[in-house]
């Protein structure tokens, strides 16, 4: 493989001293990047561009050429594996994804198997050492996977909720039932980030895009136990390299001590977190990723900087810092003001890393 | 007027000894109640429940014919304030409050006056004094209202909203709008609340829905410190009694500390946060009010009762402790269960209380 040309986002997951604070952004490839849209037309739907590792090639690759981002990210989605587990994904229009077949009791959850990542799961592993090809070296390559728990709400709820009254009801009325469906989730990410391991990723994240809704004794005992369950079978390096683990539980700010407790290098956090205070509680544990309010890019070039300005002062000197939003990126941002941001965040984040 | 036979909500709010802990819930009188379903039926439609004295008089006692809860909480809705001001509420089928005209260039938030209380919003007073009169001192009623910055995310985005995109654009480029909004709003919420008092109720409480959308700072901008505007114009007495200030920001679980700064005597929290670090965190300012995961109703009635000890037992021994749920009950919650809540609450909290 070609050595990285700009390993700013590796050595600043992993602590190490840089130039400038790295910055990349949740589904920097995406709906409002109107190349995105063509290349979506081209494939007929979300899925299909998913499941083409030529298509989802060219839009992990469209954002760096508009923009100076220091990594790509795959592009896919964290419903492919219970996608591959048979429970039917598709995306009902303005509905975002639903399953055909939820599974929600003791018959249909007995008989879920982690999907082997190189079968059903193959056109992503072909993905990722298409993009890594592509890539030339330019930027690291991060892959992801959804978090057991956060698969699990689609898996019972059959999609996105606003009470998770399904899989709650399950947590606390039949709770074996979910820890079996949680035991296989995490089987099957571990097996999955490790095959976009071998096939080239450089860094890899869990988005936890629920636990953040579980109370506070549930989320240690449903979504971060697993998280722990799966960075403990991850890769912890490749040919020789460190390859840095990311968590992001949205809404996890109140419990960043523990986040930091389950072998990642990088905590993810969103807008609510103060940096300085999220630095100060999670010591030389681990880096930070975050946290601009995705909600600033609506603004303007000046105020965008402005907020920029304050988010790397919040984290204040030193290594270990990487720039994103607090959550993804909106379909509706105008792609100029992503330009404003990215020049931000390399100017100003300059005079945090002097002389270091 | 009658003095209270049962003042265990207004000691335990002010951090008072008491023989058990007291509870009331959230949304107590609502649609998982077939006697409210009836009233409402009645009525027509919600906002014409809200708008009759008589009958908001009748849904808010219905939860104490039931269970003993050891609180009655005002039946009325936080959008009242608005609609006074002429935006036109109305509720569409299924997908919650819209106004008419929402309020977001500068010639309309111009014109915006805060409602005299005893004007468009009499019908709430009326019903103050109903209620308590009905209540005949059985236990203490609580008044309520939206925070300046909740009410502000409705009448700017016209609704709910998942995003926020419309008022945190306002927020972000054009921020003097929105400060102008959040006066208006907080010397309305003042005065309203201050006529609840003097119509006779006993404690208040702002619900901040939805400040646990802003970052870090911007929470304290728009937010708290337009909650601690309010609470500076509200009576802290009336008749020589003092009434207890509840505020309660969702997901505000990371800013406590600021929060018991505010000028609340309680602080809500929801089920994402520990109570023995909350109690830790706020120390002898506040007491807490909370913090059940609604979710836990839908189980069994012995892990209802195993779960409300933890609650309790999180908490630990000593006064200052009001039981709720982290937000509103659930419609989908069986009438039942809330017995079930409600006995485990006395029964397993009088020995937190013992000696004391």
């Amino acid at each position: 493989m070609i050595p990285l040309k700009n390993d700013t986002l590796i050595r600043a997951l992993l602590r190490q001293p840089t130039a400038y604070t790295p910055v990349w952004l949740m589904r920097q490839a995406g709906r409002y990047l109107p190349e995105y849209n063509q290349t979506r037309a081209r494939a007929g739907n979300f899925l299909a561009l998913c499941k083409s590792p030529a298509l989802a090639t060219e839009v992990t690759l469209q954002p760096l050429d508009r923009y100076r981002l220091d990594a790509a990210i795959l592009f896919s989605d964290i419903l492919t594996i219970p996608d591959a587990m048979g429970l039917g994904l598709y995306f009902a229009d303005g509905e975002g994804p639903r399953f055909e077949r939820p599974t929600r009791d003791a018959a249909s959850i007995g008989k879920l198997v982690a999907p082997d990542p190189l079968g059903e799961l193959k056109y992503v592993i072909d993905a990722v050492a298409e993009i890594r090809r592509a890539l030339g070296g330019r930027v690291p390559l991060i892959g992801f996977a959804g978090s057991p728990y956060t698969l699990a709400c689609y898996m019972v709820e059959g999609g996105a909720s606003d009470d998770f009254r399904t899989i709650k009801t399950m947590l606390y009325r039949e709770p074996a039932l979910l820890h079996r469906i949680l035991e296989v989730n995490a089987q099957a990410v571990a097996a999955y980030l490790n095959a976009q391991i071998g096939a080239g990723v450089q860094a890899v994240m869990l988005f936890d895009t629920w636990g953040g809704n579980l109370s506070h004794d549930a989320y240690r005992e449903f979504s971060l136990a697993y998280l722990a369950r799966v960075l403990g079978e991850v890769k912890r390096e490749h040919d020789g390299v460190r390859v840095p683990r990311i968590v992001f539980t949205k809404g996890g700010g109140l419990w960043l001590e523990a986040i930091a407790g389950c072998g990642c290098d990088c905590v993810g956090v969103d807008w609510t977190v103060n940096l300085a205070d999220a630095r100060q509680r999670v010591g030389e544990r681990v880096s930070l990723q975050g946290n601009l309010d995705p909600a600033v890019l609506f603004s303007t070039p000046q105020v965008i900087r402005e907020q920029t300005g304050k988010v790397l002062a919040s984290f204040g000197p030193g290594p270990g810092h990487v720039f994103n939003l607090g959550h993804g990126i909106s379909q509706f941002t105008p792609p100029d003001h992503v330009s404003a941001l990215v020049a931000a965040v390399h100017e100003l984040s300059r005079a945090h890393h002097e002389g270091r």
